[in-house]
């Protein structure tokens, strides 16, 4: 009887956006009553939810020895797309172990009840395959689950290597381990084009192994931006070709503890296979320390009385060589990112350092801004934009930016961080009816850790729940997860961000309805213990076991 | 001039409680200015900071190809100390790494500045070298380095197991790379004799590589007690002999997730082998839902007006059959673990589901409790403890059982974990003004995360603050850090727990004038990084980096 309950409340979870689609399902209760001692974990494992799914009861196998992931005749995507490729052996292994390949037999199983074969067809005749994802990407497929063949039918790479991930979501053990998966159709698009995890490698250097491993879980989470926090205050990992004295001086150690030129692009590289792009960000004029090590002049001198300190302020915004290195910094920038969009940050830039310097003081009164410092911190803002413009990028900044009411280009992302759930709000209307499209990180601040399970607080925020018309809602491009990095590093890393951020993940993928915390609480305790099986730390959600535990320390 | 002023400190620190020793260090602060680049970390690195310590800028050279540990001529331990040896293998790889194996060669170095050996003398006739320490046992060690050898003395194995770790501590590496120590002299003993780690492997399952990292770090930090919450509500994976239906039944997995006889036999050989006593907690008659599984009778059954409901609640405290389950399975316990105490917990009994039992309202009739609860959970635990006095062991008890006035043996030890710091205080002072030894759990709950650097608080608590005469003080024999299981499994056990455990290891291991917090920052960050090169995924304390990042995701 419970487990009848069980299984019902999965499935009326999984057509929840559709209310129609349960009799589909309805169809097949009575004669899965039997099957269904195999509980919600098996069937009911999607996360994030797709927009519009259909399971029946009716379960196929699948033989590790047969079973072929292959490019559908009609696919404008061929054998020649390595990112394809690159993903079928991935969904393999992940979907049957990779302990597995050796048991590859010649013989081949045969019945009414087998999956051969999952084609899948990129149906425009740009398939994408060797670009680059961007905010304007297609990722939307539509996945079919039937003899004698699934078929993942998509537009674009994209959103075939998001249809990929659902497949293997929906494979289960039965009770004697045999792989299986139901006879299902699923219907799927993001809700936001921009879901994104913002990393910080400056407070604690990230080893690529470390960021590998989180894009690969991202991809688990169909999240699609990597917002690279590479460099800050405390130091400069970033090795610049065309300063490198910025890494050599400013990293914690210039050659273990930096991110080579090799190593940036394995990461973009790594990142696109799996439809991820990546934004870095270098914030200016605050939270720039670590630059003045390698780079004289670049900070303003801070006075105590009328002498120079020794100590450094944010960017000295007052001299031509701040605005000649800055052209050729990020000239060098935007060619290594491929990405359309730079973040230039922007935020929490404290006066004081500026207040106390005398040549600032004297700009300060030529340029009539008397006492007013955010005028100073708008000078430079304004300039750095105009010197990013030249190199064809979008950018991205803090919202300080816009509240300083510094001059934007109408497709500047701004993006909120600050204050509480009314102030993000008020700031999210104040963004959108300036016209400005507009992300949200405020409730997503996952470095900040508390006991229980806060997943749920996350969940619950909604980056349109705001006033405003639907013309503003439609400038909510998405949201970001964020984890400072003061108290992480490769040690702690990843437990601490996942399973945390899924619950970001399915707030920005799915539909705006799916908010069943029950429901997520069951499905997200599986999709855990799948990432912990492909070898992820996720941290548990509550006392549970998974089948497979960690096998790390 | 900072850096010189950063080596001073230290010093200053690792002299901490003996002002007087400083002259020996200042007599070498001329000469050593030029060392001094070389920073805190080099000489500082101790934790937990031993009694009494000289350290001072003599430096010799260390080789991995000639460096020995050997037996001392006069110890009481030879080579067929296997404790001994095996910690010598141990700590020669702390010292060199195990990469330096290969680079053995025939040539012996020479010069003044080498240090070619440490001996382990063991001044006691009686080395311990095959017994199990116990909270009797001598900790204390006496370390000389200085040329040709050092000398490590200690009356038995288990403070030479604490000597080697602070040898190892000692070792730092110069500018060129080359392992150096400086001319110390240690004398060295805990301040309490019981230093703890409690985990819990019920809410969730602890893989046993997850237990034994665990008491590899514990042994790093010279704690000397695991405290073992093997069993609780959520699942019994202990696989007894006698009753192996308990964890057939009550186990997450009858055989992926339970410790077999030989898996508890494991733990407790490879705690004995780093001075660490293995405490069980079998925690009746509350926390019990999982005994139940397996068991039949055994707990309360709850009833729902005048029928059973279903579900069960504690241990049944009125039949025999419980009493005579309890002396087998407790007989069974006693043999199993070697340690002089059992836990046998008695917390958090909940009375709703024995005041819903009509056969137990009879029996409360019968015995005249009227309806008074805590008299019929005295009446089990006084019954149990009987029990369990007949095996020869001694008792541990979560202080609910003393607060509630059963009858103990005077030899029990109090366990206070609940209350904030001014109710604790109290019992501290109440449980030993009534004569009972007590230890201190309440502030190092460690599975209580919040944001921030939370390991100043952990350090400031000690379990002698509270009002009492020097008698009562002496009645505190330690402490225990617990991290309960709720939100912890193998993904994320070991960087939640290290080093915010370590503050607890010095606050009951070292002097209990050792309170600077700058100080303990300072050298528990040179700590927390020694433990991430020994390949254990302790957690930062803050933005920094370390020479070495661990390797894992």
């Amino acid at each position: 009887m419970i487990t009848s309950l069980k299984l019902t409340l999965v499935l009326l979870a999984l057509g929840f956006s559709q209310g129609q689609q349960h009799n589909y399902v309805d169809q097949f209760e009575e004669e899965a009553e039997a099957e269904r001692v195999v509980g919600a974990s098996k069937y009911g494992a999607l996360w994030p939810l797709p927009q519009k799914v259909k399971i029946s009861d009716v379960s196929f196998k699948l033989s590790s020895a047969s079973f072929k992931i292959s490019d559908a005749k009609e696919s404008s995507a061929g054998p020649g797309c390595s990112l394809l490729q690159t993903a079928y052996k991935r969904y393999y292994k992940y979907v049957f172990g990779s302990a597995k390949w050796q048991e590859l037999s010649k013989s081949r199983p045969t019945g009414p009840a087998v999956l051969l074969e999952l084609q899948v067809w990129i149906t425009s005749p740009d398939s994408e395959c060797d670009g680059y994802p961007s905010v304007s990407s297609d990722e939307s497929y539509e996945l079919t689950v039937d003899q004698p063949y699934a078929v993942l039918k998509a537009p674009k790479v994209w959103g075939a290597l998001h249809g990929l991930e659902t497949f293997s979501q929906l494979v289960y053990e039965d009770e004697y381990g045999a792989k299986s998966i139901n006879s299902t159709t699923i219907s799927d698009f993001p809700r936001f084009a921009h879901r994104g995890i913002l990393l910080d490698s400056s407070r604690h250097f990230l080893p690529i192994k470390v960021l590998l491993a989180n894009l690969e879980t991202m991809a688990m989470n169909k999240f699609n931006v990597f917002h690279w926090h590479i460099v800050d205050d405390p130091s400069f990992p970033y090795l610049s070709r065309t300063f490198p004295q910025l890494s050599q001086q400013g990293a914690y150690h210039p050659y273990t503890h930096v991110y080579t030129p090799a190593d940036v692009k394995m990461v973009i590289e790594f990142g696109r296979l799996r439809g991820i792009r990546v934004i870095p960000e270098f914030d200016t004029p605050g939270h720039t320390q670590s630059w003045g090590k390698g780079q004289k002049d670049l900070l303003t001198p801070c006075y105590s009385g009328s002498k120079p300190s020794g100590s450094f302020g944010p960017v000295n915004p007052i001299l031509n060589t701040t605005y000649d290195f800055m052209s050729q910094f990020f000239k060098e920038i935007s060619t290594v990112f491929p990405d359309a969009y730079i973040h230039l940050g922007g935020d929490e830039v404290d006066f004081s350092c500026w207040k106390s310097n005398p040549d600032i003081q004297k700009f300060m009164a030529q340029q009539g801004f008397g006492q007013d410092f955010s005028k100073l911190e708008s000078f430079y803002i304004q300039k750095l934009l105009n010197i990013v413009a030249t190199t064809q990028k979008g950018y991205m900044i803090w919202q300080e930016v816009f509240d300083n009411g510094v001059k934007l280009r109408p497709d500047t992302l701004i993006h909120v961080w600050k204050g509480n759930k009314e102030q993000y709000q008020s700031e999210m209307a104040k963004v959108t009816s300036s016209g400005f499209q507009t992300l949200l990180s405020t409730p997503w601040y996952l470095n900040r850790i508390s006991y229980g399970q806060d997943w749920q607080g996350h969940y619950k925020a909604d980056p349109q729940d705001f006033k405003g018309t639907e013309e503003q809602k439609k400038l909510v491009i998405g949201g970001e997860a964020c984890l400072w990095g003061e108290y992480v590093d490769a040690t702690n890393l990843t437990p601490r961000l996942w399973p945390r951020a899924s619950a970001v993940a399915e707030r920005l993928w799915s539909a705006v309805d799916v908010t069943d915390l029950n429901d997520a609480f069951n499905r997200l305790s599986v999709h855990r213990c799948r990432m912990v099986a492909r070898g992820i730390p996720a941290e548990p959600l509550f006392s549970s076991y998974c089948p497979q535990e960690y096998r790390g320390i």
